[in-house]
């Protein structure tokens, strides 16, 4: 058993500094920039060899109530409907005021990161599964990375470094339970293990937990979901693991929901990780195509729900389920998908019948299940699954088809260490970890049971941003 | 923070054990009967002022396959199908270790608990919700206080001592992680906090934790389930509390499931804590009788689904639903339920009118769900809900009708310290901890999202059995 570090273990300390942010995604980069902007010297570590991680291969999809485009376009909206949806497709799991402040401050947060960061959106709004309403917006070029390195240049400018390659290893506490520091390892190389040195940092004030989830963690994601071994794929970086999020619980952090665990309903089962067709899937298909079993060729699903209820549905199949839009369709969502075209996880075909053909489906049965659907959205009404139908969509019967087959994939750990609403950590007794912040995926309760889409970069800026101050304003003296 | 107890904190030990159990229900008494025939001295301590606490106000039944009683009457049954409908309930997050130990040790446990220990059962079978079978025994009384008197009995006779007033306060480790011993508060007093005193107990071999579960801890169960406040009546004792729970994550065990946490559906609003409706409901009303919607008056559930498909029903008409069965379904099912007629929980009604108007039903709807089920009951086939029609059961037509309403209740925590087959309790860096077992509803994995009835008897007896063997045999000297 690894025991807990005190300052009897630190002869020494290689280096100080007012507040020490683990993590270089979005919201350990929110966090850094206001902890500087509230006065405090700033030092964001990340093990990679570059910042963003998960953040950076995300969508960059995000969702806030009662935006500049929202009312624009008459779209009615507020923080309760959206405190609703998360709820719902939570199952009630979530801790109320953390979803509270979450939508609370979703749209200063996105208005933040487009005026303050200078993030580019697409002048677009979607409406992902389990929203009320279209409240998602996409970060130029659909990739997360265009906020990632909008936060990094702004660090840049205000001068806050950012130390790749180094590894948040142990907390060390004094004698009070109060954080001291930390130990981490500089020249952290994760193809050699033996590469670099450990260092200790004195933290003047606090610490912020930003390190993500454990999506690639198997080891310790099949202990909270036995189900989810080394055979399950993630859409998540082979470096999402739980090493720190361990060492949290280790000083006695509070877990919570660690086995809520998301499976991405959009993944394919024809490539590896994250991939190409999510997109698709995501963007075009689940809007405004059918999700089909391939042996029954019938729906199963509202297409439109929320991501566990269309992962349970698939994995209820028992096999890769087939997905079916059209070129109308892909023309209304107005989304590009060359590259999974080109790898050959979306396909086209001329008819129905090549698309039966191809994936061996009983054609007849295909055919009666689009007709179905096809007269749900005429009659504006789905009947059979109660999908939403949304605006500018249209039967399916306008060549080429593009199909997919669909099979969960590990994509968001909505488990992790307590927090409240000031993002402070809070231990197995109830009390606050002094000196301990996180946000982001590393804490659990916002999304309860269940994330909806674009939720998580929300989540991360608002809840970044907050544990950014309140790490600079640890009245903590030197 | 309180920090983990060391030898540095323990100038003198008061007392000296080769084996600790801790807590005196199902799971710790069984484990102190095998430590002590496998060798070791053993000591339960109890902080209650009697044994049994949650054990002792259950029903009593414990499901176990391939039992006599099953082969007398040719009801085919495996620890295969049981091992799948505790899994299909679990929603597939059970251990798959842990469920094959306790299929498979389950008959062994079952004939041990009547021949060994001597417990009676009634000479009956049932099949509760999530049972593909008949596989539940009750002890006789219906009450688990008929094994909790034969497990006392049995240690009295060997002379083991079960230190009540004892309560359970702090692990003390060794510098290698060993557990070392423990700091126990004797003549505990839960209505005097101030009474007693704290004694160290140096522990030779090992620490078994049979402290049960938390449902009535409303600040730990609704940080996990935030739903679940102090509005929420709870059916076990008021000292189902997990301060033991919460003193073993702090030696770091790997947290399991905690925010599953079972609502039983058979509970009344009309009674405190577990009382007496459950049995009505559990044994007539589900297996012969329906349960309505008080606004529609149609069926809401498959009344013989696991209970936390039944839950999730009642919970989301948002109202207490009724549940109605009659006089030869009460007949049939061979139970008395005075003791639920003399409090007014369940109450008696000459006609469907009566009963109507008593509860504010639409006669008319109602009269129209009882034909409609009473038409599926005769077909032999529910085609609304699929239940299975059991034997025995007949259209309910025969006066009195009885009827509860239900509303439900947190009943059982399924989640816990994770522990392997061995009932070896594992860190957060999946080693175990030496000299530390755990078993009964303090252990997570088990039963994965939701514990079918009738099945918790069977772990506390399977995995004390092992936990008490296994910690007597600890190959540590004095």
């Amino acid at each position: 058993m690894k025991q807990v570090l005190t300052m009897d273990d630190m002869p020494h300390w290689d280096r100080e500094e007012d507040v020490v942010i683990i993590g270089a995604g979005f919201a350990g980069l929110a966090a850094a920039i206001e902890a500087h902007n509230a006065g405090a010297s700033v030092v964001v570590i990340e093990k990679m060899r570059a910042a963003g991680g998960n953040s950076s291969i995300s969508e960059g999809g995000i969702a806030a109530p009662k935006t500049e485009i929202q009312k624009r376009l008459g779209i009615e909206d507020s923080p309760d409907l959206m405190y609703d949806d998360m709820v719902k497709a939570g199952l009630g799991l979530n801790y109320p005021s953390l979803v509270r402040t979450v939508v609370d401050h979703a749209e200063e947060a996105f208005r933040w990161s487009a005026e303050y960061l200078g993030v580019e959106y697409i002048d677009r709004i979607d409406q992902f599964g389990g929203h009320s309403v279209p409240r998602c917006y996409a970060a130029a070029g659909v990739t997360g990375s265009t906020i990632i390195k909008r936060q990094v240049a702004k660090l840049q400018e205000l001068g806050v470094p950012i130390r790749l390659r180094t590894r948040f290893e142990r907390f060390v506490l004094d004698s009070s339970g109060t954080i001291a520091g930390i130990v981490a390892h500089e020249g952290y190389d994760h193809k050699d293990t033996h590469a670099g040195a450990d260092v200790s940092i004195k933290v003047n004030r606090a610490v912020v937990l930003a390190t993500g989830g454990f999506g690639s963690d198997v080891a310790f994601r099949s202990a909270q979901d036995p189900r989810l071994t080394a055979d399950i794929d993630s859409t998540n970086t082979p470096y999402a693991t739980a090493e720190a999020l361990i060492e949290t619980l280790r000083i006695q952090a509070m877990p919570v929901h660690l086995s809520h665990i998301q499976l991405g309903p959009w993944a394919s089962p024809d490539e590896k990780g994250y991939g190409a067709g999510p997109r698709f899937a995501d963007y075009t298909l689940f809007q405004y195509g059918l999700l089909v079993s391939p042996d029954t060729c019938e729906r199963i699903v509202n297409e439109l729900a929320d991501r566990k209820i269309v992962a349970d549905a698939i994995l209820a199949i028992g096999r890769p389920c087939i997905g079916i839009a059209d070129e109308r369709a892909l023309q209304q969502s107005g989304w590009a998908i060359d590259r999974a075209l080109n790898k050959g996880v979306v396909k086209p075909f001329g008819t129905l019948s090549d698309l039966s053909s191809h994936y061996g489906l009983d054609e007849q049965a295909l055919r009666s299940t689009v007709e179905r659907f096809n007269s749900f959205v005429t009659q504006q009404s789905d009947t059979d699954f109660d999908k939403p139908i949304i605006e500018g969509a249209a039967p399916i019967a306008h060549p080429p088809y593009y199909a997919m087959r669909l099979w969960p994939k590990v994509h968001h750990t909505m488990g992790g260490v307590r927090i409240d609403e000031g993002a402070r950590v809070i231990d197995l007794d109830g009390n606050a970890i002094p000196g301990l912040f996180a946000a982001g995926e590393a804490a659990g309760g916002v999304h309860g049971a269940c994330r909806l889409g674009s939720c998580a970069i929300t989540d991360c800026l608002v809840f970044g941003r907050i544990a950014g101050r309140s790490a600079a304003t640890v009245g903590k003296s030197a």
